[in-house]
């Protein structure tokens, strides 16, 4: 029986907000110290929403009181001038955390920036030495933004992680695999029973229908349906899409992975797009960064 | 209804043999090319076990035709020596794949001796670069012989593992984790949908009995039941467990974490233990040592 009620709505902003706070105080210890936390974003070209992005990083430092440097390279910009500069940033005893934004042009091999950051200033996770550390729960190590904010998500909503069983829907490098990894972590922010299900996924509505929490981060618009969880599920929803809406003055109109309309009236919590996952991870940015700094203090 | 038929039993002997076939065809291909794969187990103290797990591994070597090393150190033996053999073994151009058999004496750091030995030499697949290869999917690395061993022992059984549901029971960093990111790849030989259930697991009957394929990796003598597991299901078997047994002349028996009389009258095939996985690991180790000696011979 499906009740018409409402699920709770799980605001990112909001959870957002707390993390901030908490940063807020981090930092100013760090300060008393000396040590000021500083992020250096690299933006190779000019796509619009790749300066988007950058824009609201580098803004969320000043907000914040971080050291923030943006450094914004022409397109043209080669592979060898690429980690030259990352390499200078490494050296930076000022920069804490790099962030190169993704995409890159075609021609920049992005693997390869990735391995030449210093891992102790990948604060995007994404180095194969953080990735590692994942695997082999080693808190010092860098998890993606992402799956980190999702994770404090819960966690600040009240939702149980510990023993729930949590369906995420994708298998992506960058959300599944690491918040597979990040939930079945043997500590009391995780130990939970995680199911990866995917495109080729068969009985996918069995599956996650049997989930506590289900996590949609598979990149189609509206997938997750009503039918597809059980009733009082919390749901998470990852994506981000374009779907085309003539009514709309752009032309479009963003939506997430999931139907939120009919799932909002199952789950029993679930977050909106935007205004869920989006303000998390770029506070999980701040958070890492401030990791960063704390890390690296500890170790001069 | 549970019918009273046998399930058929995956023998781990006879597809070790068939890997062994392969693996004949390849080492006679390799020494056309003047490259003989050689593989160095380092054991350090006189654990019985351990001694006899390293014999048979250069006793395969020897049969296959491999150079082997045995490098058996005492349990005196200190970190840094430990070190500097592992250096020496990394500069020897003879050795394609080193293992130092687990466990090391306590005054032994094992992780650090694991980041200290060459990624490409590492045929366990324990070094944070092979972690990282499997997360991210890269085929370069080395796969932990046990999960690898599982994986084959499927695909040779004609089990299709692609698009099939396989709950793993148990997440270590040796067995669990690795076959999780490995069955969930995107391949044809992966594909499969996963789940990770483990100690904490709530509804664990509820969850291992919707998987085509149930994976006992989870230390705990007969665990799995024939309740734990539908009709028809394929259970593979990691657990060696010493169960006491006072009819045995030993005192004890081996058993693995399936009960087996029970749950093979439920499944449509599972492995025995002894004879199932146990073989599969030492033949996947000789895979990892070929392939190793493989790459390092188009690299120079």
């Amino acid at each position: 029986m499906t009740h018409k009620r409402m699920a709770k709505l799980i605001d990112g902003r909001i959870v957002a907000e707390k993390v901030y706070t908490d940063l807020r105080a981090d930092i100013a210890e760090l300060k008393t110290r000396g040590v000021t936390p500083g992020l250096a974003v690299v933006l190779i070209g000019d796509d619009p929403a790749s300066r988007a992005y950058v824009r609201s990083k580098d803004k969320m430092c000043r907000e914040l009181g971080l050291h923030s440097v943006k450094l914004e390279l022409p397109a043209s910009t080669t592979q060898s001038e690429l980690l030259k500069r990352v390499g200078e940033l490494n050296r930076d005893s000022t920069i804490h955390g790099i962030l190169v934004q993704s995409p890159p042009p075609g021609h920049i091999d992005e693997a390869a920036i990735v391995r030449a950051l210093d891992p102790q200033k990948d604060v995007d996770g994404f180095h194969p030495e953080n990735v590692a550390k994942l695997v082999l729960e080693d808190a010092s190590g860098f998890v993606p933004c992402t799956p980190l904010g999702v994770q404090r998500l819960l966690l600040e909503s009240g939702v149980e992680i510990n023993g729930a069983h949590v369906a995420v829907l994708g298998r992506s490098m960058i959300v599944g695999k690491p918040l597979a990894l990040l939930l079945m972590q043997k500590n009391k922010n995780g130990n939970a029973t995680v199911t990866v299900v995917h495109s080729r996924s068969r009985d996918l509505p069995q599956i996650t229908g049997s989930a506590d929490i289900v996590v949609a981060a598979i990149g189609r618009a509206e997938f997750l349906k009503a039918d597809h969880i059980r009733e009082g599920a919390v749901v998470i929803d990852v994506g981000i899409n374009r779907v085309e809406d003539a009514a709309s003055p752009r032309g479009y109109r963003l939506a997430g992975d999931v139907a939120f309309d009919e799932v909002s009236k199952k789950a029993t919590a679930i977050t909106p797009v935007p205004g869920g996952v989006g303000p998390m991870t770029i506070a999980m940015l701040m958070a890492n960064t401030v990791k960063a700094a704390r890390q690296s203090a500890v170790h001069t």
